[in-house]
């Protein structure tokens, strides 16, 4: 028993989360620390071994997973992820493996998350799905044959940066269009400014001070119509590219992460009818479109967990 | 040794072929027969059993491997092949290793040729590739962990119907806009007559009676401008394609193979061009595009027969 236990961490831009989790994706001990505020990835895997310190004298774990952004399976490195304190390439699977005398996986956020649901939540069983995360960004997972798709540099399941709208947004990227610059929390924000400016539409979100994909949401549910209208517009575009994508790796499902996600209905209603209006039809009425199944709160440290089995 | 060759099998609508191969990916004796002319499945496979008579005499085969349009690898059947005699779904796989005795494995054309690329070919020794066939239509094949991806339901890798031009031309499959449409000996001639009616440019193109894939490479070949054109702009279309489809699967190389694969670099400077310009940065200056390492006239024979390994 004592054996089957290993250690998820979450390193997020603010905070870094960890959790001792058992097979069955019970979270036995957690806890947490900022990212920020250490001068170098050594200081801070120093800081969190000490952090660590009292969980891991009741526990024996048999392995370590992190979910990081910009993470590579690979290489263990986070390689230049912008909302990180640190700069450049870290070697944080090799840094901690060294400091906790335990083996050590990295992946990014949305892989963790789609290994996590393979493991603990509602992939459990399947063999052929993709996790989509629609937070800040618009991250992904493709699972094929049981496997996640790192592809031949790591990198693969960048389903938010596929274009979705030719020549159209400009992305963060440095390119335009991509999916995630409609589908995501800031894309439904940037798409409800856009619209507030090209019309004099009635709206409350007129006279909101700082618009959120959270406010958008609240309007709708009173019945708003440009609220309404604009998760309309982006379960189109998302239920669009998602089409193409089934056409790639045909999943049995698709799974839903993320706080734009929470939208429900409001969202994925639109996302299944233009999903389906445009699959080729060997497709048609075969993928489900289901929310993840993994606590909220819990899930990137569940998901990071799943890396270390 | 004598238990080290296999069969394969290529079901085309006119021809069928077959050869004895072994892991050398050397056809060690071969022969086929017309596809048409039989009024059933099972007397179309009567007929094949006789004709294979004299080499399994001689060989012993361990396995057989076909290749046959709109085939599935899980049912082992064909479903609703538009250009083979027989229509419905057709139990290939069962009907053949019923007749010869061997177990027998079946797939569509373009994933058969992934495995033979990987088996005997250009993808030897590669986890992560995509394999495109450029012919009648565009077909393909997706390899990620060494493995083909065939999907929840065996019909994965239908990037010719990835959505290339959002309300773009009509596709047989009912929908508009499809890759196939544009990136395939059909697509560039429709794009030939669809420029000859808008303008009234000089070209060869314009005297030609029946104007072909073959023909417009020819004009090409001798300088003509809008036969030069046609590959830029099928080119951009196909690597703007592929470009998406590499931020999924992350692969090392595409490989292509089929007949407007032969315009080489009249095609693939502007699929290079194009790809690397719609990239994501991080997967710039990593994809080679290269061209099928398997000989044109047998390759469908090696494809089938490496599904049998």
């Amino acid at each position: 028993m004592m054996r089957e236990q290993v250690l998820g961490i979450d390193i997020g831009g603010t905070n870094t989360k960890f959790g001792i989790v058992n097979k069955r994706g019970e979270i036995l001990v957690s806890g947490g620390m900022a990212t920020t505020g250490h001068n170098t990835p050594a200081e801070f895997v120093a800081a969190l071994k000490s952090e660590l310190g009292p969980l891991l004298q009741n526990h024996h774990i048999s392995g370590v997973g992190i979910g990081a952004p910009n993470g590579n399976y690979y290489t263990g490195e986070i390689k230049f992820a912008p909302n990180l304190p640190w700069h450049g390439v870290i070697p944080m699977a090799a840094l901690m493996q060294e400091a906790l005398g335990v083996k050590t996986a990295l992946t990014n956020d949305a892989n963790a998350a789609a290994i996590g649901e393979m493991t603990y939540g509602a992939a459990k069983g399947m063999k052929d799905f993709i996790l989509v995360t629609l937070g800040t960004g618009l991250g992904s997972g493709f699972v094929a044959n049981g496997q996640l798709i790192y592809g031949s540099d790591g990198f693969a399941g960048e389903l938010g940066h596929v274009i979705a709208v030719r020549d159209g947004r400009m992305c963060g990227c440095g390119r335009k269009g991509c999916l995630e610059t409609y589908a995501s929390a800031t894309g439904i924000v940037r798409s409800a400014k856009e619209w507030l400016l090209a019309s004099d539409n009635k709206s409350v979100l007129r006279h909101q001070q700082e618009i959120t994909s959270e406010s958008i949401h609240a309007a709708a549910m009173e019945g708003d119509n440009m609220a309404l209208d604009l998760f309309a517009y982006t379960g189109k575009i998302l239920g669009q590219t998602l089409a193409d994508a089934i056409a790639i790796t045909s999943p049995e499902a698709i799974i839903f992460f993320g706080g734009l996600a929470n939208a429900g209905e409001l969202l994925f209603s639109h996302v299944q009818r233009h999903m389906e209006e445009n699959l080729l039809n060997i497709y048609q009425n075969k993928v489900s479109l289901i929310m993840s199944a993994l606590p909220g709160s819990d899930a990137a440290i569940l998901g990071a967990s799943a890396l270390a089995w």
